[in-house]
């Protein structure tokens, strides 16, 4: 059983900073995200666009924005549980809560916060018959572990950034990338398209287009997958180890929806008058996520959202205790791993 | 008369960042501050401290998050009028504002958002006999202007950041400098104080004390100052040009008390459950200077506020219209100069 202070759900922008406000107050934070990095879609859809709403950022890139936030929490040591879905929420006779993942991770809190973006993020899948059998059998809809594909055959699917991107990087580290894509021209950056084009000519990537894969063939894993050319007017089958279909996410409330929170047009509605608490006292909701009168779904709102949760939090873990969030510049900051950083001093000193 | 969409009152990071979000919104703003240079009390006060709790910045500089937010806004082209105090409000029967300074600078405005932080700095003044007439005749409480001192002889007084950093500033401008302090002993920077010895080793700082001014000569202009030690024991005269006591700045709400506006505390109190609205319709009240049920005095809160007060105001200009601020890594950004940034676009293209 994992133990926190406020246990997170979802590592974007909004669940990081929460850390940094929660440290502020002495508590500690536990973040669970079914990605396998931090930074919610902003490392996953993103990564090297530039964001340009963010105070004191002419422009940032939002994977650059994640490593800062990830810089200036390390110090309040986060908790990651990645990879794992939170699934069923319970809450105990003493206020606390109990959140179980997909995977059977327990964690305990004395608070909630659902920072979960758009919601998490789902794979759009291919119509193959028999799909759901290989999943985990060779089928893989996100590359969570480049390692695993160390030495061995894939093939992947899609016309998009990942589809180009993962098979670009692959081609180092793979013994074989194909990638097929229904149409011969592929949308994405342009020095993501460029660079597949000149891995083609290198022969480190297998280009098959228009195809598309409609046959997955193996008994206990992926051993290959048969392409349909023209609609099914000419085929081939190939040899693969490993199949990823790269079709984009689309964003779900998930397993969430079924916690009992009041949900209003995918999300969760808050108290926002005060701290973005939810219908149930200890669970809040902060960043996309959420909604409430005049809510505008942006990074900077996440951030005051995440702030007024953290001191909400601290009031009702320690009722009558006056601590309240103030200037860092003035109080200067404690790190859980011992660090101090603050203001330097003014000296007082005769000049002779 | 100076035109604009939002009047905002007091350009300290808050202030700034509104024009950001305005001009996302097609609305142009203009800015009053009773200092002589935007940032509030960032750059007035501590410009050289590090401030820790600006979401996705580990640490910053004060100064630096200014000059950032400065460069962030450039592209909306926002007015200042620097040096002045709003002094009068009169909301007319359209719904529009204009508000008078103190120097009888007017401003027509759709809507009013005050961002005064603790409020506009006055000085704390000296006690001395005939010191108000002597106000903009040679007594000075800020330095507005340095060129105003160059080839000038002056008298500074005071112990702290200011009197320290001004008198190594000027010692390269003015023909004499002469720092008076009650006491021996220098609080400040460590560099400030090595520096100041330093200068008054070369000469180029007269250093006084420990003694007071305690009179002030001249027909009129400032022309020399009397110095008293030891309670008036004994005392000495000095001609000088210019007098200026940096004893610090006493934040007053000022004549913004007068308004109309509900106030509790010295802060003003907004509707935040929508838009940070004060009891007079189209005048809103963003960061340090408000107060609602579990405020928060954080910066990055001010910005949560300023959004949401944009968006509030482009629904009072534009009614009917749905125009919602949203994720400028998709829309990008029109600047009112014709600049225009976005993130790079996708490219479809054929690989051969």
């Amino acid at each position: 059983m994992i133990e926190t202070d406020i246990l997170i759900i979802g590592a974007g922008p909004t669940g990081l900073f929460a850390v940094f406000e929660a440290g502020l107050l002495k508590l500690r934070c536990h973040i669970i995200d079914g990605l396998p990095q931090p930074g919610g879609q902003l490392t996953e859809l993103y990564p090297k666009k530039p964001i340009f709403d963010i105070p004191g950022y002419p422009s940032v890139g939002a994977a650059e924005l994640i490593d800062n936030l990830m810089e200036q929490i390390k110090q309040f040591e986060p908790g990651f549980t990645l990879n794992e879905v939170a699934e069923n929420i319970e809450k105990l006779e003493d206020g606390t809560f109990i959140v179980t993942t997909n995977k059977g991770t327990q964690h305990h809190a004395k608070a909630v916060a659902i920072a979960g973006g758009l919601g998490s993020f789902e794979p759009r899948k291919p119509v193959i018959e028999g799909l759901n059998f290989y999943e985990d059998k060779g089928v893989e809809y996100f590359v969570k572990n480049p390692e695993q594909f160390r030495g061995k055959n894939i093939v992947i699917s899609g016309g998009g950034d990942s589809a180009l991107d993962w098979s670009i990087f692959l081609s180092d580290v793979a013994k074989s990338v194909t990638l097929v894509h229904r149409r011969n021209e592929f949308r994405g950056a342009l020095d993501s398209v460029e660079k597949v084009q000149e891995l083609k000519h290198q022969g480190k990537i297998n280009l098959i287009t228009p195809a598309e894969v409609t046959e997955i063939h193996g008994n206990e894993h992926v051993e290959a997958v048969t392409l349909s050319f023209n609609g099914g007017s000419s085929s081939q089958t190939i040899k693969t180890d490993y199949f990823i279909p790269l079709f984009g996410l689309t964003p779900k409330l998930g397993p969430i929806a079924n916690w009992g929170l009041e949900i209003e047009k995918n999300a969760i509605k808050v108290n926002n008058a005060l701290d973005y608490q939810t219908n149930i006292e200890g669970i809040y909701a902060i960043g996309d996520i959420n909604t409430y009168p005049g809510k505008l779904k942006l990074i900077l709102c996440g951030f005051h959202e995440a702030t007024l949760m953290c001191q909400s939090v601290y009031n009702r873990i320690n009722p009558g205790k006056k601590y309240v969030l103030k200037y860092t510049t003035v109080s200067g900051i404690d790190g859980f791993d011992g660090t101090r950083k603050e203001a330097e001093k003014a000296v007082v000193k005769a000049i002779d």
